[in-house]
């Protein structure tokens, strides 16, 4: 299977594409998605959905698995970071991408086996998991390859679960 | 120029076209986008854009008039309105809409002229200005009318004040 993971943001959105067979990781691509404070929200958003339309086309992932996103303590930037999220989503729903969300504490176990895992340990084993030479940057990418690191690794013991029933 | 108020929501979207041209305002169309509870939310996203889309590409709108959202003291719901709203914007951005943002008070400050005036004063004003017969139900949608009021009052004001400088 294709996943798409993305770290949501309306500055920057991290992006990264991996495949997943036989228990084997390869990297289709990851990178990510910016738009400058300067710029219109409105526009943002608009940037934001054609960027990641481009990004679904061209290498047509089955699954999107993107970060629940809860309140934190700036009202403001929970609104943008939602409003940009739920474009976010309508882009992959047109692309019959099917859509998961995991909290950070689903990706922390998923990743590294461990939830009070630290930010740097994920982005580490996230590098370590697909063989990259260094983590990527901006932190947005490496967090959204763990993203799809930690789909991969449950939706595959979903399957297992299911089989051994 | 006609306007196009919304009032944000992801089960409710109340919308209203509003004509205004020499100071007098006609009704265009006006009525809600409605998700049921049970369906998913991506595809309550879904709903909401391509709904949308079609009353933008039916009644050919130049402005978007849409209430700014603040936090409020139900953090979910904060962030999924949050969501439905970034959708709204890309559908009306995508489509030249030119978006205006008020928030409550200048709603009430447009319409009835008294920055503390109650929603059911404000709904009555509205249906006053609009020579309607009776307050279009639901509540979301009388707000949508009020939003588009609202813009016709300020930008009609903004551009007079331009003039007599």
């Amino acid at each position: 299977m294709r996943i798409l993971g993305i770290d949501p943001g309306y500055a920057i959105v991290g992006w990264g594409v991996l495949d997943y067979r036989g228990n084997k990781f390869s990297v289709v691509d990851y990178g990510s998605i910016e738009t400058p404070a300067g710029m219109n929200f409105n526009n943002r958003l608009l940037k934001i959905y054609d960027d990641l339309d481009l990004i679904i086309k061209r290498t047509k992932p089955d699954f999107l698995s993107i970060e629940k996103i809860f309140y934190n303590s700036n009202a403001k930037t929970a609104i943008n970071v939602s409003q940009a999220r739920g474009v976010l989503l309508l882009c992959s729903i047109q692309n019959n991408l099917e859509i998961f969300e995991y909290t950070p504490l689903q990706v922390k176990q998923a990743v590294v086996g461990y939830g009070r895992a630290e930010k740097k340990q994920i982005q580490e084993m996230t590098k370590i998991i697909l063989n990259l030479k260094k983590i990527p940057k901006p932190d947005d990418t490496a967090d959204a390859l763990a993203m799809a690191v930690c789909h991969a690794h449950s939706y595959g013991s979903l399957i297992f679960e299911e089989k051994i029933k």
